[in-house]
């Protein structure tokens, strides 16, 4: 009656005020915008609208209370986004926990 | 440009075989049949349908290649259901693996 071997697997995310503005999904979002420059190329990469990436871009600044991006509207290239120095000391945060994350996932399984 | 103060959420659950087969919720389920010894009762405590229910202890049990819940259908009260030792073995593993994830979740927060 031994338990057998198992994978333990989960996820973390980031709350402020009881409202979740930061797991891994919006964390891909926020190195894509970095790597691209750009909120629209993005969303493409990721599979989501365009309106879904701003709304979770706004939804993240607003639950930090300060940026992590910011984007430009219109110009030729239909606009360009940054990430600010905060966003990326974000991005570094919380994968530093989620490497923490996977080593705990780990040493929990059961080989 | 601090971090502001937040909260680290997560799960964790088991997966066998790349699948799923066991966290919080079917815990909860599994505590629940243990007390009442009733899948019904436990499916009506956790508003989901009996059906519901009994297709997850059937997933737990396949998944784990042997019972944790065994059940007898019929009867007067409309069926008995216990939780098997090795059932008891796991859930104590599990809840003693949440227990140290809830320590992780709480070393990572940020005050």
């Amino acid at each position: 009656m031994d338990i057998p071997p198992f994978k333990l697997n989960g996820r973390v995310w980031i709350e402020i005020g009881d409202e979740k503005v930061l797991g891994h999904g919006r964390v891909e979002l926020l190195e894509r915008i970095h790597a691209s420059g750009s909120i629209r190329q993005a969303a493409l990469q990721m599979k989501m609208s365009y309106k879904q990436a701003w709304d979770l871009v706004n939804h993240i600044n607003s639950g930090f209370k300060q940026p992590l991006v910011i984007s430009k509207r219109g110009g030729k290239g239909g606009g360009v986004a940054i990430v600010t120095p905060f966003g990326l000391e974000v991005i570094s945060e919380f994968k530093s926990i989620q490497q923490k994350f996977f080593d705990f996932l780990s040493e929990n399984g059961k080989k």
